[in-house]
């Protein structure tokens, strides 16, 4: 193997192939990544297992002088390509085992790991893809991936639920807590039922990050693949059956109110400060209390008690405000600011179906998502 | 007590104050912050027995309705606020014990401490004062503290060493690898020889990071105090006699080599990438180990190999070389860019006694500063 080519375009590649890419793995093999070229393209691949990637490049800049495969260990090739200052990079294999990296002044001797210990990554077939707006996917893992759990206790809930029926796609998070939920409409597409694993659609979504246009993904019962441009991002999908949460969310609520979202947060936050950290036995349930609650006038107080520290209180105007009513009702405040975060409407609002009831959070601007939180007790 | 005060102006000193308190102490109360009025003035204090901090606020926007004095918990009432909105600040004890913070809508209840468990913080006597510029003690602190060791098998060596004898002030920190130098020309002051500990000194460069001007520096035997604008900041020093350091730096060299400082940096950090992190018993002599040559042609070779991975070049034309003779030599690529960088000049000349003595650094710009480092033996 003989190769040069321009350092950005390599490396803007390696950055995509990290994302596969295990810290350590049973199999050292596979912290390497498989370097194959073809006469006049050049394949990259990385896989964890749970993830492979896929890269294809055949840039103006590349010129291929002898083709050849090997596996280089990956962390260290990403570092090296990372930090040279040349413009253009010469790789070759040299009779001992070693890949040679050349820029500029620099020169590299990498030891190459043995091809022949790589194993074969099944790529899905590209048959029938579902066609999505790259941002369109970026939104929906941004407003749901949080609210996954984070323990394996229920190893389904750390996936998020995409649900497919009638074009009608609902996508749902929840850690039994709370939940976040986002309805799509789709052109034209068979039905699909199928949990991805939290960490999956991390990966999927710093992939995507630089990247804005049309995105292809292609399902079978146990993997997802997902092509855009030159990359295949492949996925196993969670086993098991997600659970039925279509009657988790009121739909009577005596109370109502806006608020501008940024004045919101930030009251919040300032309480948070003083709010006391519940420490339960399962470290999902941690969390610090804060307590709303309709004040004469009605004005909005947020407030929280710290049996060590002291209080803290806050109060806000609301946009609006719909009450039957009063209602004092306590939450956490990570999940509160993480589901306000999660709207890009500058004003949300609040219905809440009483105390001991899930509250629902609804943005102006942001179609159809909905994020759930279970109040908690205050004692 | 019940005061009102600018945010910005409490904000700023409390930065100050943070640089005393403790993350945790065998003596709870200390932290506390003490807060202290007289009729006109505003009193904080910190200590964590090391450091102990000091400021006195006499600001404009300062109005005291009820003197008084009272300990909160540090963290707690920084972190208060630093969040605040507001631009003015009521501060007053309630009957409950408690600090009632108000600003805007905000309201905190901070629980305080008992001002009487707060111990007595004797600061030095403020006569005869050395003199120097901020800026002076910043650029010392910075060229020399990196060189002290980090663990107590020495504890002398933890600290820099500030010797002057006949207005000659010569600065020293060794880790008994590399040895850190500044000799400074005092204006006229009796001789004193003390060693400040390494965190105490990183404390002092964040409080003055924000200060340029005249200091004073008032010492005792066993304590040393920096004032300036309204601040006190106090230090213990190590006890003990720091060791003779003045035969240690040789003084003839029949290799200096000149080069551009970036250019030698970023070489550097490229070969490191690939050189072994050989991890000794003492957690202190963990290096990567690169190696420096003259080629033909006079061009420098900064190389390194690794056993596992492989091996990695660069060269580089100096700017300029004299050299009776030809030279490989290893040290630590850490030590070696720490000592790099200590140094402001674009320049700087490198010396060589031999391959299995000590080299030095010196740049262009940065007068009186000498950088050494034991090499390492290559195997």
């Amino acid at each position: 193997m003989n190769i040069t080519i321009d350092r950005e375009i390599l490396l803007e590649n390696l950055n995509v192939i990290s994302r596969g890419l295990p810290n350590k793995s049973p199999m050292p093999i596979l912290t390497g990544i498989k370097i194959e070229t073809t006469d006049t393209d050049l394949f990259l691949t990385s896989s964890n297992t749970d993830i492979s990637v896929e890269v294809l490049i055949n840039d103006v800049s590349l010129k291929i002088s002898e083709p050849g495969k090997t596996v280089v260990p990956g962390k260290q090739f990403i570092d090296i390509i990372r930090i040279l200052g040349a413009k253009k990079i010469n790789l070759y294999l040299d009779e001992n085992n070693s890949l040679i990296i050349k820029g500029d002044k620099s020169e590299f001797n990498l030891k190459v790991m043995d091809y022949m210990d790589y194993p074969n990554i099944d790529f899905v077939t590209l048959e029938n893809p579902l066609i999505l707006e790259s941002s369109e996917l970026k939104s929906i893992i941004k407003e749901t991936v949080f609210s996954t759990a984070q323990t394996e206790k229920k190893p389904i809930l750390t996936g998020v639920n995409f649900n497919n029926k009638d074009n009608q796609l609902v996508v749902t998070a929840t850690d039994s807590f709370r939940l976040a939920q986002k309805i799509i409409s789709l052109d034209s597409y068979e039905d699909f039922n199928i949990t991805i694993p939290n960490k999956s659609l991390d990966e999927m979504s710093k992939v995507l990050d630089s990247y804005d246009g049309k995105i292809s993904l292609y399902f079978t019962s146990n993997k997802l693949l997902l092509k855009y441009k030159n990359v295949l991002f492949q996925t196993r999908l969670l086993d098991g059956n997600y659970p039925d949460t279509s009657k988790i969310i009121p739909n009577n609520f005596p109370i109502i109110i806006r608020f501008n979202r940024d004045e919101l947060i930030s009251a919040v936050e300032r309480v948070s400060i003083m709010s006391p950290k519940d420490k339960e036995k399962d470290k999902e349930t941690t969390y610090s209390i804060i307590k709303l609650s309709i004040k004469k006038d009605r004005i909005i107080e947020i407030s929280t008690t710290n049996n060590i520290l002291g209080s803290a209180s806050e109060e806000i105007i609301p946009t609006d405000i719909e009450a039957t009513n009063s209602i004092t009702i306590g939450f956490s405040s990570r999940y509160f600011i993480e589901a306000l975060r999660s709207f890009m409407s500058t004003e949300i609002t609040i219905s809440f179906s009483g105390e001991i009831r899930p509250f629902i959070i609804r943005g102006d601007y942001d179609v159809n998502l909905t994020q759930l939180l279970l109040p908690l007790r205050m004692d």
